[in-house]
């Protein structure tokens, strides 16, 4: 059977991730992103209002115009996990294709709402919903399944091809995390299994490939929360913290410190509201029930006015804004535009790493500066990331002894240090490790 | 009653630390410690054999002639915790008094190990094991305190000095841990109570004062450590990790988490042997029965060839080494220069921060190439550091409310962000806020 | 005879420079600055309508009611050249004082320019020019000398204040420049004299004390500039290059080149036209009869269109925007919001080091991905700082061989590495070298 | 005709330089490098007594042994400068090839004394000096010829191949210099004109490709020295000065900026008169009569004598050593081994930059501390690298548009920013932009 793979987004940067495989005469899509930073850049622009071509110009989106080259039949869309490189282009590109949206719960319910709202396209695809350890078959001696893995969103899985070629699996976005607070582990045995059963091809996500050592678990950084939290279990002022808000287990970790340290915990920001109202509604974390979530400004400044009043000492604001977003919750709050007033002395606790990026660093400084100028002070980077590092790479490189293997993910800056560790491993470049862009096909069997 | 503080060593770098406090006519000095780095530099010095004028020269040492201005007899030196840099110069100078040397159990066996392997002179101080909690009177209406703290070595105090003028409290080298796997937390509470009481002066390190955000609890560093060996529990190879000698919490953790993957720990390298022993003697630690520990070259190497014969997979040697240093027994390893054969894919964990200057960077890379030219995956950076970060700074100076504050520990770039740090919590330069030099005097109460 | 020294501003950070000496009953005052960035932190602030009040508070400019503390009379108000930095806090202070304003005749014409643009005060000081080598007497026995020195604006010199206990000499924002391109060298020879004739105190700029080295000549960045653009010569697109307005060398530099490979320079943006005005018309500078300067939108754009349409080969736009400023000229080019259009291939020379401040570093870093997004190449870091580095600073103490020093114009992390020089020359901090702040006094003799 | 590329030798790392190109039945080899760094990793190795497969094994020199499926004979083997990383294997590998060593005259002269230092083998290869300009025949229809380019060694040139099927040009080691102090400026019209002949490949040094704009001319670099040392003029202690020793051009700056201000240069250190001794001997440089050169350590001892009897103040030693070598002359002046002693206020000027890794960053360091220890002042960094820029590359493109592009002289990650550069001109991975590594053969015409 032909095997097929063309890398159409998200092999030049971080971003508007997209890749087909096709076995024959049918093809799997995986993941269609939205590279956020080039819609940012210019001023006034609204996605949802944006025709597919416009946002390809731009290279926001994927430019899917190379599917017409691939010989077969879109038999699915399979997005990988909630977040927005990942599932920001379904409502702009999947209308195209006659296949449903397969995805896990989570996933699915996040695509639903992007869908939603999006203005421009009307997306009728079916909906499907699919859990890690589930299969679904494409066509005779073609089946998907996905594997469950662990990332900094809940519900992320590994889609795999089996062919009968052997399988494609397509690896972006996790990390091997053991014990990840919400969730089941990394299924490393299936992994395995795989492994032994036969991999054609690996398509890995390189973000931290040159970060040395493996990324900890989450429960590392839960316990890091926890001793920062516990350390301010004496103070009597104001603690407010921000954390990526679809982050649901770290927000839940947030949640409970809150509680152990006496305060009570409210969830502020839009975007806090939307992922982990939609995570508690699909049962996938179990809030208090008395947790407040707000997403309207009107409700938010209602809420801060409650706080004020009751007693600053008594609430954690978990709140939007964790890389100094100018319209973001943390920021207004920096800028005194909520009723919410930090004190000398009052704790910022940033549970997020800065993205690296100089833009975000400016804004992030600058969020920083106007906290301090109202006399706060900063806690940060207590987190760990959702992606590989080296180590994590070699393990999985050790489970899946894969035929061929295409690093994506990234620009060729980061691919480099992939290379590196997968060269140590055995692999040639031009032989089985096929550096690829945007746009390209590989042939793996012809 | 007259209150004069001399800042006689560790004021303009780290290491060779050195403070007399007098108060009316009794000096109590805290810590007389090497700076190692200053002796390294040059090639073939021993400073066993070394007369002190000429460690003071090459700024090895505290220049401690500064005592004959301070009117007043010593009549106690208080070495904080068992690091050289805080005792290392114990040996060449503390002869020049007539007063006992006071510290607490684990680091007065390691200052008694120092006088011991000196060989130029002959200390014969009184050797005086003090508890933290205890106190001990230096005259009418002046005592000595011990307040537990919790740094990266076992048994580590904050030495603080009542005066009729309120307490002087030196607060260096430490982290606020609440849960530091060996020992008791920081006792915050006396802290808070001598704030309550009135502090005169607080001498303070700033080694991390510039770093934001708050240093982890050692609990930290060990789920951080738990997980990463965990991680390899399904490796059937060579596995080796290395840590500070000293952190004997460390090497508990390390011991530990092998017996968990089902490996034989052992401690290789004459500091390891050292350190460890001491604890375990004093009953520091617990260690199993059956623990190795082998400091003779001899012994390592029969070691290493009995897990060579036995088998790599059964064991996790903890050695020395952990900065590169070129005669440790990580790099002679790196270089095949022991019995124990590195093989492709073999982890080697650095459970330890490369100390941020050159020479170690050069040297510790030098290690990692060495080990990876072997095949060996590095998983470094495995740790929490003994120090107070910025938050920590703000937390003592919340608790303590000194009318004085010294900056120690530091060049005067490690000043600066301390200064920040204090300016933000209303201290002023040229008033409560004292900038000083090695060999400068204080007069705090005239 | 009394001296006495008030550090008003710029003593803890980079900006609003304000320092008071009085000798006897007669002060000084040199500098009145504004620090912009705490302008800009904020939203829609507009400093021509506020209040000194509110701009104190905003720690945008100094705080001069420390000045009701020096008991004397403002004499003169000394602005040391014409930055912002020194010179944009006098419309909202200078007012306060029945002193004339006292600078060389380029700074005094920028001062003019600010009085003039002033909403909210009436500013009626008188307005003295004085030239580099002349003097001025303040009082028996009190000298005001300006001393020539070199930096990146034409026309800077040192205030030096000789009075009968020697001189006090204000040495801020300065390199030694043996050959500045436009004007004469920095008068070392003088400041040898001085030094010989005793220097009571000396008041240092401590931008670049840590950098190694010296400074070099403005002369060696014209000779970089000059390689960058001769490697253009044959390329037949556009070209178009940025640098500081303020700095007439570097302009005349640019201008001289482009006529050099044979093509027309323009200068566009309003600060372009209001720094190159002023140089032009008071014959700092000698410009091509021809050159155009405009800074007013539609002028600049109906060149633009003139340039698109004779071809952009034959023409060097000489733009502002070498930070990425989000409303600068070559923002908006990079925007295409103007009618030049770029192309690919077409070269970008930014005369300017990127000032090292997140803020900054993100918005600089936006500009040039939208540039680059264009296809335009970057040449950038052409340039040399106006400020001394550390070797400078050592040559100026073995010229002047100050009784006291000062070191200003930093934060304290900004000091430090000065005080590392001052010490390895021989200063000792509480003696004669002497840590500040803003707002405090410093009694040199009673 | 058959052409096909063997990419045998730093296309991983910086060092053992070598390529094989095919043309039909004949083979040309460009360079035959050393990589010292996996040399000096390794204690007491002296690679002259060593075999070429041990050197191989160590990753020392290039792995010839893939020459064996190259079908055809070897013409010539072709060093393109005398950097070690170029020709530092011919002493090696040579002798197996029956075959001229063909090379510029100085580039031939160093070839000589690296056969004339070797034990193991005898090299008996003839050697024919060609100049920039000429050109060989090789076979019907193939011919080479010399490009002359500047570089940080005299004599520097980029062979280019022609064949029916295209010139292939290999590009390694050069900048763009229009004004290179010694020598011809590189011939770029000579490049243009291959251009528009038709380039078929063009094998690039990658060095420097992640770093912006383009490399200054060594023009910049002698101003920038001329300036630093002018600005000494009035210092009279000791100055001294290093650079590296095949830097004649450099060499040639400072023996004339000594005499300018009044002191007399003297060549100190075996690298030293070994380049300089050499490049006299030839006529490239025209140095003093009475410039003294000496290599061997009595005579370097005996002339530190003499300086230090006559006085410092009137020479100026240009010595070894500015990486901070263990054992290069500067280092022994650092540790007070030789008889000139340095005193507070000494300047040493580093005419070189710090190779950016951390072995070598270690060792600088150690050997600053050293100067530092001594009262020595560091001018450091004046210096312009040997390597093209980001835009160079880009320039280069321009000039020839090659039909092939194959990247060399790094690892991935130094690959990845140069693809980057290609990229942006319009070349693909995978179609015309070849990414290769050590060992691998491409096939360019069938």
């Amino acid at each position: 059977m032909e095997i097929e793979i063309a890398t159409i987004g998200g092999y030049e940067e971080v971003g508007r991730q997209m890749t087909a495989v096709r076995a024959g005469n049918d093809v799997v899509v995986f993941d269609m992103g939205l590279n956020l930073s080039k819609v940012l850049i210019h001023d006034n622009v609204e996605t949802e209002r944006m025709h597919s071509l416009d946002l390809i110009d731009m290279g926001a989106i994927p430019d899917d115009r190379v599917m017409s080259d691939l010989e077969g039949d879109v038999q699915a869309i399979v997005p990988t996990h909630g977040h927005l490189d990942h599932i920001g282009a379904i409502s702009k590109l999947a209308h195209r294709y006659d296949a449903p949206i397969v995805a896990s719960p989570f996933t699915l319910e996040l695509v639903k709402q992007e869908i939603d709202s999006e203005e421009k396209f009307g997306v009728e695809n079916d909906l499907r919903a699919m859990e890690a350890g589930e299969t679904m078959s494409i066509s005779e001696g073609v089946e998907l399944e996905f594997v469950n893995v662990t990332h900094s969103v809940i519900d992320a899985i590994n889609p795999v091809l089996h062919t009968p070629e052997g399988a494609v699996v397509y690896g972006l976005d996790k990390r091997i995390d053991h014990d990840p607070v919400i969730g089941d582990p990394i299924d490393m045995d299936r992994f395995r299994q795989i492994g032994d059963e036969g991999v054609l091809c690996y398509i890995e996500d390189c973000t931290n490939a040159g970060k040395k050592g493996r990324t900890p678990s989450e429960s590392v950084a839960r316990r890091h929360l926890k001793d920062a939290l516990t350390s301010m279990e004496d103070y009597d002022g104001g603690i407010v913290a921000t954390t990526f808000s679809s982050h649901i287990a770290r927000v839940k970790s947030l949640v409970e410190f809150a509680d152990d340290i006496g305060r009570q915990p409210v969830l502020l920001g839009r975007s806090m509201e939307k992922y982990s109202g939609t995570a508690e509604r699909l049962d996938f974390v179990d809030f208090p029930d008395d947790l407040g979530m707000y997403g309207h400004r009107k409700s938010v400044d209602r809420t801060f006015e409650q706080i004020m009043s009751e007693g600053k000492e008594d609430y954690l604001p978990i709140v939007t804004g964790h890389q100094g977003e100018p319209r973001a919750m943390l920021t207004r709050m920096a800028r005194g535009e909520t009723p919410y007033e930090l004190e000398n002395g009052d704790k910022v606790v940033f549970s997020a790493r800065v993205i690296p990026e100089p833009t975000n660093e400016g804004q992030r400084y600058q969020a920083e500066r106007l906290l301090g100028m109202q006399g706060a002070r900063i806690y940060d980077d207590i987190h760990v990331s959702g992606h590989l590092r080296r180590e994590g790479h070699y393990e999985m490189l050790e489970a899946l002894r894969p035929d061929n293997l295409i690093p994506a993910h990234q620009s060729m800056e980061g691919f480099a240090p992939y290379v590196d560790t997968a060269e140590a491993f055995g692999f040639e470049i031009g032989e089985d490790l096929h550096i690829t862009r945007n746009g390209n096909m590989i042939q793996l069997v012809e």
